[in-house]
């Protein structure tokens, strides 16, 4: 692991920092945000999943995020949305290849050599950053749009590697959606039955969550068609999940709306990893 | 007006009250809790319906209402759930007649003389709280169950007569439901088109809400199947109406769940009818 930049925020440290990865078969860059508190001993560590088009540097610079964190005590680690690299694969479209890796594992030609976003965060990441930084085994798991996507499926998928759990105006039902069909059919091939594990839809009524899952959804959000907030709301209170899902009034799909309701989910994480 | 009783309570006035209506046709009794800043001048005014079976005595001793209140400065209003009296239809079944008006103008016998508790609430009793008692202009309404149906149609049918909304484990989509066609075909006859202002589900997609709405439910609510939650919250969500819908968990239909989650409510309440 290299260190790209290191700066003080709010006490505590703000870093990029990159690794050869050898799941995606690339260099990976990452930022990971460490509270004043670590100093004193391993703190919670909260992942956010960014959406697509955007990099690890998006949230970190325009959500907010470190103010709240460092309030709390938790570090935040902000992944990658894709492998990059000249011999990684892309497409034309913003929301195929590059930026768009949607936190699955390809299976399919072109993508399959580097698109192994799922294993990525969930697993070879994650080994880094309990390696190299003063995190607690206590983790929890947000994002946005597609990375609200990322967090809700990796968590119901995963609910020994998560204690928390909450998304920002997530892409919610992706097998019935332009913003999923199309990327889950790249991806994982046409037979439909590889994608179910990856629609957080879907999860909420086959396997469900252990605690509680908070989801915030601006009302004014220009791709509420895309995102299906209603199926995920609808799931939710069906299988009599425990949840708070907040339509929050003239709100729309950008940072904006992720920064202002950040300290409401940094506390929502906090408080339920706290031991 | 006549009082039948008052006591001191949370440093306000925790009182019963009988009139004779004239929209019922019959002595009614309600329950007026009026908080300590009241003495200083006009307080806001909560409404709280309850549910089958239950009086204005029900919420007004067991939903802890008063100490939220005396802290937020609100009123809070506890009518009854039907008309009462020797010479009022009634039905064997709880769920019918007495205790179960559904806060609905009946138009059918033998129903139609008596159970016009929507008029009531609305009209009728409101004037003689605001003639009586010490309450400002600004109107909240919450409820739970039958009552939680009626302030979320009273409120979104009139609009103009409340500023602030919420609802306990509300009968949620009662056309669909058999606490909700019985009676309402019953009060209403069999044609389910003067049923469908009387259904929360369908008015948030007719007509929806001018400023958001909370609503809690109980995760494990023993009547579930029959309050549909997943149908309001589906509404809410497709309506992209403001709102907040919270599945808590391991919560049932009592008032053990209405007085945990009363003081969220009232604060709900007091921060939008605060001028």
């Amino acid at each position: 692991m290299q260190t790209v930049s290191e700066n003080r925020s709010f006490d505590g440290v703000q870093g990029v920092y990159t690794h050869a990865s050898e799941v995606c078969s690339c260099d990976m860059t990452f930022a990971v945000y460490m509270p004043p508190q670590a100093e004193a001993g391993p703190v919670p560590c909260l992942w956010y999943l960014s959406g697509l088009t955007c990099t690890h540097e998006n949230a970190m610079t325009k959500a907010g995020l470190q103010e709240h964190a460092a309030e709390a005590g938790l570090a935040v680690v902000f992944p990658d949305t894709s492998p990059r690299g000249a011999d990684v694969a892309d497409d034309e479209a913003y929301d195929l290849g590059k930026g768009a890796g949607f936190y699955v594992n390809a299976t399919q030609a072109p993508w399959a050599p580097h698109f192994q976003m799922y294993d990525y965060v969930l697993t070879e990441l994650r080994a880094l950053v309990e390696k190299e930084f003063a995190v607690s085994d206590r983790h929890g798991i947000t994002g946005h749009s597609m990375g609200g996507h990322g967090a809700l499926t990796l968590a119901m998928n995963n609910p020994d590697r998560y204690q928390s759990l909450s998304a920002f105006a997530p892409i919610a039902h992706p097998t019935r959606s332009d913003w999923g069909r199309k990327q889950l059919g790249a991806y994982l091939g046409a037979d439909e039955t590889a994608w179910l594990r990856h629609d957080s839809t879907l999860l909420v009524r086959s396997v469900g969550w252990h605690s509680d899952i908070l989801v915030d959804q601006g009302s004014k959000d220009q791709f509420l068609d895309l995102l299906k907030p209603e199926a995920l709301s609808a799931a939710l209170a069906e299988a009599r999940v425990p949840s708070v899902f907040r339509m929050q009034p003239g709100y729309d799909h950008s940072y904006y709306f992720v920064s202002t309701f950040a300290r409401d989910h940094v506390r929502w994480h906090a408080d339920r990893l706290a031991l």
